[in-house]
Order: structure tokens, then sequence, then C-alpha cells
């Protein structure tokens, strides 16, 4: 049965990347070897890292002064990079949901933190109106909220630096990236597996503080050894270049946003009209990649069934963080209408069955 | 034509792993899913990461007391980890190398270093007869130094916990780990491909430094959360899972030793004996896993020739560091025998052509 991956992530990558990742594990670009025993420092690998930084630079149009890295560690090294390479005083935070709060409570080990948060509970409703200090060092945002399933749909004005962790929707929606300090995120959600973070970064942001940073977590070192200061997480970043090159093949950046607003679309009105499900996330603040949403009160009894029920029918990694409950359907990139449809099939005969 | 790979990092793995992973890529466990792309709070990776770690603790025969994580990052990273979490005030660097001189440059941000290191220049002999100052809060050591060749094959008596970097020598032979506070290691040598570190950590000498610690780089946490607190580097780990389980099939640490022993004899003995080459290493601390010559000093413009020839006879990456010059041939625990005497083969030939 065919398999309608929803996972968080991890979570799906297209199929051409994953037989194109076993290929060169077997037998990299002809070579008799395996790309997991080669040199970093090979052509054949730099080739590699170059093609995906240049597949990022131009499926984002990233602007001049900016450098795309590579690195090892998670997304939630950079909660901790970030105020070592550019807090002096103050930041920002907007925290709207659990990653924002890891990020937030790292950088107070560094400085003092202004909170933006919205008044409404629970991470279900962005900030929305408030003033952002122009005294601080930058402000902290995050884009998608994978755990709550909100996101900012657009690029925020900002008299400061923005510094934003895109990890959960990254390459899903064209952004301005001139508006950005840094943009940072872990692949394994919109472009690659676990094990490396890409970081598009100003450079002109950089070694403006007092403080010593330590080598591996100072930017300006990456920037200078282009990612390979140490051996990077060599088979992650070929899994990334081929998702890149998956995307650009698709159509880019524009082609993959109406894609992606179409599944959600389909998604968000069957939760909107099935008498079962009810969405946890404020509307105008709806995610387009984690989709969340919970029984009905009237049915809550039935949330493991449907579980159960929609496993069954080939729908897998639908069940809600524990700090939400109910569902989340993650839509990535990569996952095809042809899954939301079977979800929103799955949906229907289960109203069918118990509404 | 078969190749024969010497790479020093990332380098050869046992083809089973490499064929495992591959598959594993395209239906992990007969889930219809790719492990790239599967949750790491799936049932199935839990248990790659659990059998990782037992492989671990079995093969190295590790007592109670002890942690074992595996980290992203890279081993360099651990070079800022290490005094986070255990300088108080002053260390000793034992300076046998490359990697070392990173370690020991990255610790004086953290306090008082006292280096310890050989007379003789250019690191081809280790330092001996040495003391460690017992009021020092440990001391480090590389115990195998990829770029020179020397190895320290004996686990050493201190009065203050040992911090060893083993990142090129893991697994290839027995270790006290009781003699060790932490032991350290990027796996792309000797247990898997490149992206994923080990750190073998006592649990008893952590928590004892005044300073604030940031959150990723705190050893307590990664111990707490079982190498998840964030998302780990789920497909280096398999890869490594896989070779610890090749290994163990093998016959295990003592096993693996005699014929790394072997392996090494074959080819210093060519080195000895064949007119053409010359070891660089002083000849009681040569390493069993990266094995420096150069061309005789008569025949020194015939370098560049030799790893042409040795590359149509299928042996591929035996081009020495830049810093020693000449040739290195990585004998890790994954490369065959007769690879090795496929070299001395083409050793012999090259010099019945030249000598």
């Amino acid at each position: 049965m065919k398999k309608h991956n929803f996972s968080a992530g991890p979570s799906i990558l297209p199929r051409v990347a994953i037989e194109k990742t076993a290929q060169a594990i077997l037998d990299f670009n002809g070579l008799g070897l395996s790309i997991l025993e080669i040199s970093h420092r090979s052509k054949d690998f730099e080739q590699v890292l170059h093609q995906a930084r240049q597949l990022f630079v131009e499926l984002l149009g990233i602007p001049s002064g900016y450098h795309v890295l590579f690195l090892g560690g998670g997304a939630r090294l950079q909660f901790a990079m970030i105020p070592f390479n550019l807090m002096k005083s103050k930041a920002v935070y907007v925290n709207t949901g659990v990653w924002a709060t890891g990020a937030l409570k790292e950088a107070k080990m560094f400085g003092e933190i202004l909170e933006i948060r919205s008044n409404v509970p629970n991470f279900t409703t962005l900030p929305t109106d408030y003033e952002i200090d122009p005294t601080a060092d930058y402000v902290h945002i995050t884009t998608n909220n994978t755990i709550y399933g909100t996101q900012l749909k657009k690029d925020i004005d900002s008299p400061i630096p923005v510094i934003a962790d895109a990890s959960s929707d990254i390459l899903s929606r064209p952004i301005d990236v001139s508006k950005y300090g840094i943009i940072y995120g872990g692949a394994q959600k919109n472009c690659g597996p676990a094990g490396v973070t890409f970081v598009i970064v100003r450079e002109d942001l950089l070694g403006k503080v007092d403080h010593k940073i330590p080598t591996m977590l100072d930017y300006r070192v990456h920037i200078e050894h282009g990612s390979m200061y140490n051996t990077p997480p060599v088979l992650p970043i070929y899994t990334m270049m081929e998702t890149l090159i998956w995307l650009k093949q698709l159509g880019g950046i524009q082609k993959i946003q109406q894609l992606n607003e179409e599944k959600a679309s389909i998604l968000y009105k069957e939760i909107d009209e099935n008498p079962l499900f009810v969405g946890t996330a404020n509307v105008i603040d709806r995610s387009l990649m984690n989709i969340c949403f919970v029984m009905d009160k009237k049915f809550k009894e039935l949330e493991e069934d449907f579980v159960i029920f929609a496993k069954e029918r080939g729908c897998v990694g639908i069940k809600g963080h524990k700090l939400v409950g109910g569902f989340r359907a993650s839509t990535y990139n990569a996952l095809p209408k042809e899954s939301v449809i079977a979800l929103v099939d799955a949906m229907r005969e289960f109203a069918k069955l118990k509404a």
C-alpha cells in the first residue's frame, strides 16, 4: 500500500531525491566508491556543496552580501550561535511557540531579552501590531510554528535586523531575503534529511560583538572556509542538493507556493466542513505547512480511532504533538496533492461512519 | 576495476553497511518509507539509536557510570564543549599534531593551558616521560594523529581525568575505558560516515564548573535526553550502527586489532625494505591507522608519478597531507588486507621500473 507521509520532521522527501541518494551510496558519480566513503575535499563532493549553495541562491533570489552555510549541530545550535555572533546588549524575541521559546531562553544567557507575544493563550494566534525596539541588536522570529500550526506568511518590516528560524517553511513560498539578517533552519522539514542546518547570513552584521566566540560557533569562520572548516555532513548535504534540484525542475518557489496553497486549502476546507473536526489555529494565522486539528468535543473519544483509521488507508504521521493533541498533517513541499486527497477521503469516510 | 580506498576520512566503510544503508534509504524496515523521511521519535529509529549505543558499550566494554552520546556538529565542536563542561581554571594538553593544536587553541578561551609536546620538530615523534600536573582539571590527548601518522598505542596513566580525541583509532584496538573521563571523535574514520560524533562521557565529571554552558553544548542535557534533545543525524547514526554490527560479527575488537596489526606490518615492512620509500613517523610511534611515507630524497621527483601509478592499479586516496607530503595510506578497520597487498604490489612494481 502506498504510504502518505504527513510526518512533521524528519519528513517526506521527493522520491527522486531518495532514489538518487540510494544510488550515490552504492556508487557515487561512477567512481566505484560510495558517497559515504569519499573525502569531503574531493572534487566530486565540492561540486555537490557548490551546487547546493547555488540552488539556494537561485531558488530564493539571495542577493549579494549574503552567504549560504551548511552546518552540523542542528537548528537548535543556532539558538546559541545567533546571540554569540550578534548580541551586544539586548534583543527582541517574538515568541510564537515552543521553538521560539527555546531560542529566547538560550539568548537570555547573553543579554536582555524583550519578549513579544500574543495575548491569546496557547500560541494559537500570532501577535500583531507590536513595535520593535529600534535600539535592540536584532529581532528573532519563527516564520512557521510546527507544533501549533501557525505561520507568518509575509516578511516583517523592522528597524533592526530580522533573524528568522525558517526550519519548517523555507523554500515553500517566496521571501524577500534582503529584509533579513539571518535565515536559518534544520533541513529535515522542507529541504533535506536530518543532520544539516542551512544558515543564510548577511556578512556585514558580523564581527561587531566584544565577547569571544568559540571557533565552531563563529559564522565568520564558516564563511571563510565555505562550510568546510570541519568535515561537513556529506550525505545530508547531498540529499538536500537533490531535493533542491527537484524543486527547481518542478518550477521553483512560485510553483511550489501555488501547490502548497492548493493542498492546504483542500485540507482546511474539509476541516471546516466536516462535522467531526475543528482547526486549532487562528484562521488568518493558519500554516500552509503544518495543519493542526482536533476532534470536535462531542467526538473527543474518537481521536485514537481516527489515527488508526487513517493509517489503514496509508496516511501516517498524523498524530498531533502532545502539547496540542489531535492531529497534525504536515504538508511540506514534497507531499503530493494525492496524499492530501487520501486524508480528506479518510476524514469523510470516518464522518459517514461516526457522525 | 576494484577500488582500494585509502582515504584518511571520510573513509572506507564495510560494503555490507553501505548496502544496508542504500536499502534503508529506499525502504526502511519494510515500512514503505525511507529512513530519511521518518520521525526520529519513531520506534524504528529509537531502536537504531539504542542498538548503536549498546554496540559501543559491548565492543569497547564501557563500564557503568559512562554514557554514550551521538551528536551533530563534528568532533571539532568538542574542542569547545570539553572546556565548557570541564574547565575550572587550567588543563593539560598533550600536543601531538594539527588536531591536538586545534583543541588546545580552543581551550585557551576558557583558562590556562599547560602544553606538553615532544622536542622533536614536525610532530613525527610522540612526547614521553612527561609529568601531568595533578592540580589541573584534565589532560587532553589525541590517541592517533591522522596527519603525521603517529599513534599512542596504550592507555596513559594520569592523576587527573584523561580526555581523548580518538576520532581516527576508536574501535581499532582494545582500550580500558575506565582510565578515561571522555573519549570522543568524529565517526567518519573508523565507525561511520561524516555527520555524527560519538562522545563517551563519565557522568560524575559533569556539573562542576561555575560558568554557564549553552544548552546544546552541555553534555548533561544530551545525557538526560538520550542524544534526542534535538533531531539527531539519523542517517549517519544508522550507517554507524551497521558498521558496528559488521565489526561485532567479524569478531570484535580483539579480532580487528589483529587484522589491523597484520595490515600495518605488511605495509611498514615494504616501506622499510623498498629502496624508493621512507617512513616519516618515529618507528615506535608509528600509527596502525594512517601510514605516512615519502619518496627517498634521491627519487623525490617521482612522487606525483607514483600517485598516478597506484591509482591506475585501483589504489586511491594515498596522497599525503600537504603538511607532510608524500603518501598516506589510511588502513582503517574496513580496509581489507587485499587492498594493502595491492598497494605493496604497486610499490614493488614501481621500484622495479624506477630504482
